[in-house]
C-alpha cells in the first residue's frame, strides 16, 4: 500500500529574521538568501527537498517580525517538533517562531488578506553605531503631526503608481491601504502601514514622503499629484531597506 | 618659523561600535577591524596618517558602547569638529561619541585606571533572531541570587589565572575587580564587571562562570580551586564574544 497522499501536509511557517546579512528572501545562485537557508535546514533536519513559498519577496536588507511560507511536507514529522528542529539548522538571525498546519489549498501569498509592515526611523542628530543596518537615520527632528496629515491622503484604495519604484513588472498598480500608525518612542519614530499589497517599495516610499512633507521638502500638492497622476517624481525618497520590517500576515 | 611642536595634539577619542563586522580591535592586514577603519577615516577626513592607540583591545565580534583610543594631530583642526568629519568618513557602525585634547603625557592604555564591561545575556528558550550577534544566548533559566553569591566571591584582588585563556602572553596575573552587577531586564541578564584591568577573555570566562555556577555545571568549591589554585579547568565556560560590550574606561 502507498501512503503517499494521506502523509502529505501543508505547513505554514511564521520567521522572523534580521535580513541585514542577507540578500532577500528569494533564493538566488551563490547568494545567501532567507528562502536559501530554510530549505537548506529543512533538508538537513527533515530530509526533504521542498521548496517554501513566502507571503512575499522581502529585499535585500529587508527584517520580519512575522513573515509567513508554506511547504508541503511527505514525511511524518509531528508539526509541534518542527520549528525546533529547523531552527537547530538555521543560521542565528533566522528563527522559526510558529508552525502550524494548513489546508492543501492554502497558499502563503495567494491566500493573503492583509500585510502590515512596520518602518523604523532613528530620529536623532547624533550617530548610533547600533542603529546601523536596523533602522533609517534622519538627522533633522521630525514632525509627527505633519506626517499623520499626509498619511490620511493614502489610505483607502488608490492606484499608488506614484508610490511605486519604476523597474516592476507589474500592471496593476492598483492597492489599498487600510491604516497607517505613527508615533514616537525615545529617538524612535515607527511608522506601520497596514495594506492589502504592496508594490515593488512602496513601504519605502510612502515612509520617504511622510518624511519629505514633514522636513518641508515637498509640498502637499507634489502629494496628490504623485496619488493622483501616478508620477513618481512628486513623491518622496526611497527609505533604505535597513529600517523595514514585515511585522504580520493575515489570512 | 616652525610651528610643528606647538601646532601638536594629543587627542582622546570615545568610541561607540558594533563589533559584529569586525575582526576585533587590531589592524591586521586583508582584515576589517575598529582600529584600521578610524585610522583610515582620520587619514581621509584630516589628510593625516596617525596610529590610535587603545584603552585596550577587544576581540572579534565585542561590542563598545565607550572605548577610548588617542592619537596626535598636527594639522590645527579644531577639536569640537572632529567627532563630525571623523564620523562621516566612518562606516555606520562605529561612532565617535566624543572627543578632548588631553596632556602629551597622556595614554589611553597606561593612563587608565579601571575599566567596566557589560555581558548581555539573553535568558529565554525561544529563539531571537535579533539577538544574534548582540547577546550571548542562555537557554536555561538563570538564577540572580546565586549569580551574586559566586560573584562576591571574585571581588577584591586576585590571581585570575584559573580565568583566563591559556593562549596568552601575560606574566602578571594579578588583577583587582572592584564590583560585579548583575541585573535582570526583560528576557535579558545583565553582567557589570568593573575592575583594574582584565586578562584575555576574564570578563567571558567570570560571566560563564556565573552561569555554570547558576545552572549547578560546578559547584562552589570548583569556584574557589579557581581562584585559589590558578586551575582555568575548575572555571565555567567562555561565553562567545558576541555578548561583551566595552562600556566605560576610568582615567
Amino acid at each position: 500500500m502507498f501512503s503517499i497522499i494521506t502523509n502529505m501536509k501543508r505547513i505554514l511557517l511564521k520567521i522572523e529574521y534580521d535580513g541585514s546579512r542577507y540578500s532577500g528572501w528569494q533564493k538566488q545562485p551563490e547568494r545567501k538568501t532567507i528562502q536559501g537557508e530554510i530549505e537548506d535546514a529543512i533538508f538537513r533536519s527533515i530530509g526533504e527537498k521542498v521548496e517554501v513559498f513566502a507571503s512575499g519577496r522581502t529585499d535585500a536588507g529587508v527584517h520580519a517580525f512575522g513573515q509567513t511560507a508554506h511547504f508541503d511536507l511527505n514525511l511524518p514529522v509531528p508539526v509541534s517538533k518542527i520549528p525546533q528542529i529547523i531552527n537547530n539548522n538555521l543560521p542565528k538571525d533566522i528563527s522559526i517562531i510558529q508552525v502550524k498546519e494548513v489546508e492543501d489549498n492554502f497558499h502563503a501569498r495567494f491566500s493573503i488578506k492583509k500585510k502590515t509592515y512596520l518602518y523604523k526611523i532613528y530620529n536623532s542628530s547624533e550617530k548610533n553605531a547600533f542603529i546601523a543596518y536596523r533602522a533609517g537615520w534622519i538627522k533633522e527632528k521630525l514632525n509627527i503631526s505633519k506626517m499623520k496629515e499626509i498619511s490620511n491622503l493614502l489610505i483607502g484604495q488608490h492606484d499608488f503608481r506614484g508610490f511605486c519604484s519604476s523597474n516592476t513588472a507589474t500592471q496593476d498598480f492598483v492597492r489599498t491601504i487600510f491604516d497607517i500608525k505613527i508615533y514616537k518612542k525615545d529617538n524612535y519614530v515607527f511608522i506601520e502601514v497596514c495594506g492589502s499589497g504592496f508594490l515593488y517599495n512602496m513601504v519605502r516610499i510612502i515612509v520617504g514622503t511622510l518624511v519629505d512633507y514633514s522636513l518641508d521638502k515637498i509640498n502637499k500638492e507634489n502629494v496628490l499629484l504623485a496619488l493622483n497622476n501616478g508620477n513618481r517624481n512628486f513623491s518622496g525618497r526611497t527609505m533604505p531597506a535597513e529600517g523595514l520590517y514585515l511585522k504580520e500576515t493575515f489570512y
